[in-house]
């Protein structure tokens, strides 16, 4: 049995042996660069342990978990055209690197390439793996048109705010566990149940993103906390504390939200204190419970052995433990 | 036996029906409206036309023949953000009437929709179909970016020129006929030869665009002529000019496309003199020939019937004849 860490080496060896030097240069530099800047590689990570929890031999689901992660890189390169964002993993996006053509295109690619390692799967589950990648391809594309939309939604409403970062950013997630699951022989119902545990998961993770944004050790996050703050953005603190505050208290969150609040370290001092007032992190470090717990009943539904699951428990564990 | 003309007409007929009411609006709202733009719907209906001369119910070739005629608009939507092109087909492209934004993610959401209806071809032949498909896309892109890429190179050879429209325009047309003949059951010599087929009729009609942008009666061409003239796009007539002139002509050539001409209507009056001194037109039509010959010679290796052959030869015929 591996490691999740095992598997993260896997894979991080194998994006490294990835080399598109085909021509044009202009059109595979990109997709080598991105590819190259890093980044945890869970989701082929996990597309691998579910596969070795069944019959799976890991290598069989070697190809289309790489294809999960140049899909994941293709996301994040066309996001960050979208988001007009300087950086990624700590270096320049590649919208800015080379230009923002150049950026489409090479996007463009890489989700051909992705469906090119993901259709590498075996012939038996084949039609069933392309089925589950297609699905959360679009679900993905979803989830950034409403992102974008909610950045200028006069009403966004707590469902709808987790309908979105369920499409956006937990499908993947959540698919990888369930391809991973399909090439290792699980029957649909384990397949399935794996599927609703990463996708309870995912959206625990993203709460739990939310939260650390506000809440967080600066040091150990990495970023200065209160970014979504500053932004404006309709994060699920935002809309609960929208919710639970009344009066006096709405209005001054009115009043920090709407007009353009000047000094945005005042600013954020002054919307904490509204959020600890009306206890915005108890209500969401319950939300987050719902999701984990919800995620750990699918996972007891699935038919292998304890000792195969626990290293999902573990991930699930320190994802929600995480201060950081 | 159906006619192109038969096949265009559902195609259309289909393409009408196909609705992505999905949500959120702003996503499926710029596919419905790119896919109701219209067009000739060539490239799914070859795929039909090819599937009917082997042994194919076309029935059967109808969603992957969709699924290409998603593709290729998903290229346009693309392509008009890239070229900053305000008008398609008539009307305003996508990303003016929405967003770029828009436009990058509704495409990138059309490519997955294009693969969902590809692969629903018959599972005795997906693979084979799949790998036709992905290699095409990929070739597409490859070749958007040569055309890029040429816009600014100073050194553009005839047969990179060639390479490029080949990728750009000739495959997708070769991979639309030989995804319809896989579909027909045809044996792979016979796929081949008819993507073969398509690939040299493909640049055969690029290099008459390339010709009928300089030399075609305006009316029937339904817009100016010499664009490409004014541009100093690096057709195959800009090319081939440089390669035939020599000393003053040469020179005269090269002032016309290097400096910033002021008057357009001066420029194309004088570079269209140079053209007719080398002639440039009796070159090109030769190239035409060229690849129109070698298409016909690969239709004639494909074993069906010549009847089955004669709406093929009909459109190869059309494509070379028409003066606009």
């Amino acid at each position: 049995m591996f490691t999740l860490e095992n598997l993260q080496q896997i894979i991080k060896d194998n994006i490294e042996e990835l080399n598109f030097n085909q021509s044009p240069k202009e059109l595979y530099d990109p997709i080598n660069y991105i590819l190259d800047l890093g980044g945890k590689r869970l989701r082929p990570a996990l597309c691998l342990l579910a596969c070795d929890m069944f019959d799976g031999e890991i290598q069989q689901a070697l190809n289309p978990a790489l294809g999960i992660e140049i899909f994941h890189n293709f996301t994040l390169l066309h996001d960050d055209i979208m988001d007009e964002a300087p950086i990624r993993r700590g270096k320049q996006t590649v919208h800015l690197k080379w230009n923002p053509n150049v950026a489409i295109l090479s996007g463009d690619t890489m989700m051909a390439l992705a469906y090119e390692y993901v259709m590498k799967a075996p012939k038996e589950v084949l039609q069933e793996v392309f089925s589950v990648f297609n699905q959360t391809a679009i679900e993905v594309c979803e989830g950034q048109q409403y992102d974008m939309n909610f950045e200028t939604d006069k009403k966004v409403s707590i469902s709808d705010y987790l309908n979105m970062i369920r499409l956006k950013t937990a499908v993947l997630l959540a698919g990888s566990l369930k391809i991973g699951a399909l090439i290792g022989k699980a029957n649909k119902k384990d397949a399935e149940n794996l599927y609703l545990f990463g996708e309870n998961l995912g959206i625990a993770f993203q709460l739990k993103d939310d939260l650390l944004d506000a809440y967080s050790d600066e040091e150990k996050f990495g970023k200065k906390t209160g970014g979504d703050i500053v932004t404006n953005k309709k994060t699920f603190l935002y809309l609960k504390a929208f919710e639970l505050a009344d009066g006096k208290t709405k209005e001054s969150l009115a009043d920090y939200f709407n007009g353009d609040f000047a000094d945005p370290v005042q600013k954020i001092i002054g919307v904490k204190e509204i959020f600890q007032k009306i206890e915005v992190d108890i209500a969401t470090n319950k939300e987050i419970d719902n999701y984990y717990q919800r995620a750990l009943s699918y996972l007891d539904k699935v038919n292998t052995t304890q000792d195969k699951k626990s290293e999902l428990l573990k991930f699930a564990d320190q994802l929600k433990q995480r201060d950081y």
